[in-house]
């Protein structure tokens, strides 16, 4: 069993997500007082961001999936999720890959609560993460930053671009300049992108 | 190899499922003699319902998915399917989980006929399924009630609580009330809501 | 490790795909030259075609499954693909189930990138295929022919049904028309329709 762990960032240069408003509850579809739509049941947010390595020092790849809505949950988060822009406690249920360029790639689904960490099964993966089996942490930083880690069987010794140090999450969390910038000293072999 | 079955019941208490009506064929896409849509490939079914085990005596948490249409099959069904309201004969692919509490989940994906059975393939579970392959028999008793036997692989020996005397699948079938109202002693530890 | 191919081909008689254009991208929706659509994260494809094995001498059955644009890529693809009505350069994240009639069927999630050959992860399988991992390229000959290779461990020894010569992948790929007919000589036995 090998453990690691990664970044799912949204830079805001991919058009993502994209929050498709599709749920049908015959009340409540609009919050009275400011208008807004209330997330629930049939909305669905596909998704693909930016993939950095857990120092966030190497860019990786990009995230791809999709998000469906099954129920909001008035009142739950804490009092720091609450102070974020576009909070709204929310269970999501998640299909998704994470790509790691000439690596490969590991698919997963399962839960998205974003008040509370959950974990989502793996269902497979491609080349270094073919005979992939496990479970991964997911963990909500903020609606444009997560904080995946992946508990795994089935995989070669993981090599160290994906073991170094990891920075421990937080809001202010982002990757190095030059990993933005895809300097290939700081992106793994034909990124995904 | 072990065997269990569980309940999926909608008490139409969580606004599912959400029918999108997406269908994007030419032609019919209303029943001229009844104004209603037809049913057909595009149409999508966001769900999440409440999930029992076989006895229906515990809560065991729900279900969270989406069933994608496929195609309508004008004229299948038994006479006694016919006779239910909603009902009509479609093929759908579906992308689901279920929801057991501080158990876990599993994952699944395949077909769901509902004039059939089917089987769908297990993709992956977390916690005590965490290991778990195999497949699903999805059993449809009503657009509103399903009954599924799971047939497991790699998991630990299943616990009482699973494996309690299955009430035969029925348009009748409803948990009995404590476990509906989620009265501690009918519910399984953290159940899933 | 066993491998085998086989065509998914559009007959153009399930009304499949379904193209839903949801994108929300705020800008570009529209083509200004032509009025198109432009592709982006947000649209999505249903789709159902039929199945013939690599010899197109056999329907074996039906795909199934869903087809999420992420992004498109302007400019990409081959001077061949290019001159192909209805080509864009598109990646899409995909999930699904290819249907081999009393065989049983073989469910994936991953990529399909339309202008490169990509690699899908299996998520299970059920009859037949009830054990089997792996993986399958995905080869995209025109937006309405595919050619797909697995590669499967946990499977018995295919049978030759699977396994018979296999025509090379063309634009002009068809099946032959006994079993394009479904003459049952040219079937597999309850082949998925």
């Amino acid at each position: 069993m090998q453990t690691f762990s990664v970044y799912e960032l949204n830079e805001f240069d991919r058009d993502s997500p994209a929050f498709l408003e599709f749920s049908s509850q015959t009340v409540n579809r609009v919050n009275p007082l400011t208008g807004a739509h209330v997330h629930a049941l049939g909305d669905q947010v596909p998704f693909t961001n930016k993939l950095y390595d857990g120092s966030l020092k190497l860019r990786l790849g990009i995230t791809a999936g999709i998000c469906l809505l099954m129920k909001n949950y008035p009142g739950m988060g804490t009092p720091e999720m609450k102070r974020q822009q576009f909070f709204t406690p929310d269970r999501y249920e998640t299909l998704m890959t994470w790509y790691f360029g000439d690596f490969g790639h590991i698919s997963g689904q399962g839960p998205f609560i974003n008040y509370q960490d959950t974990l989502m099964t793996i269902t497979g993966g491609v080349g270094f993460f073919r005979e992939a089996r496990g479970v991964v942490r997911l963990h909500n930083i903020s609606p444009f930053k997560f904080f995946y880690t992946f508990t795994l069987t089935g995989i070669p010794q993981l090599p160290k671009h994906l073991t170094a140090e990891v920075v421990p999450p937080s809001e202010d969390a982002a990757a190095v300049p030059e990993a933005v910038a895809c300097d290939p000293r700081f992106t793994l072999r034909n990124f995904s992108n």
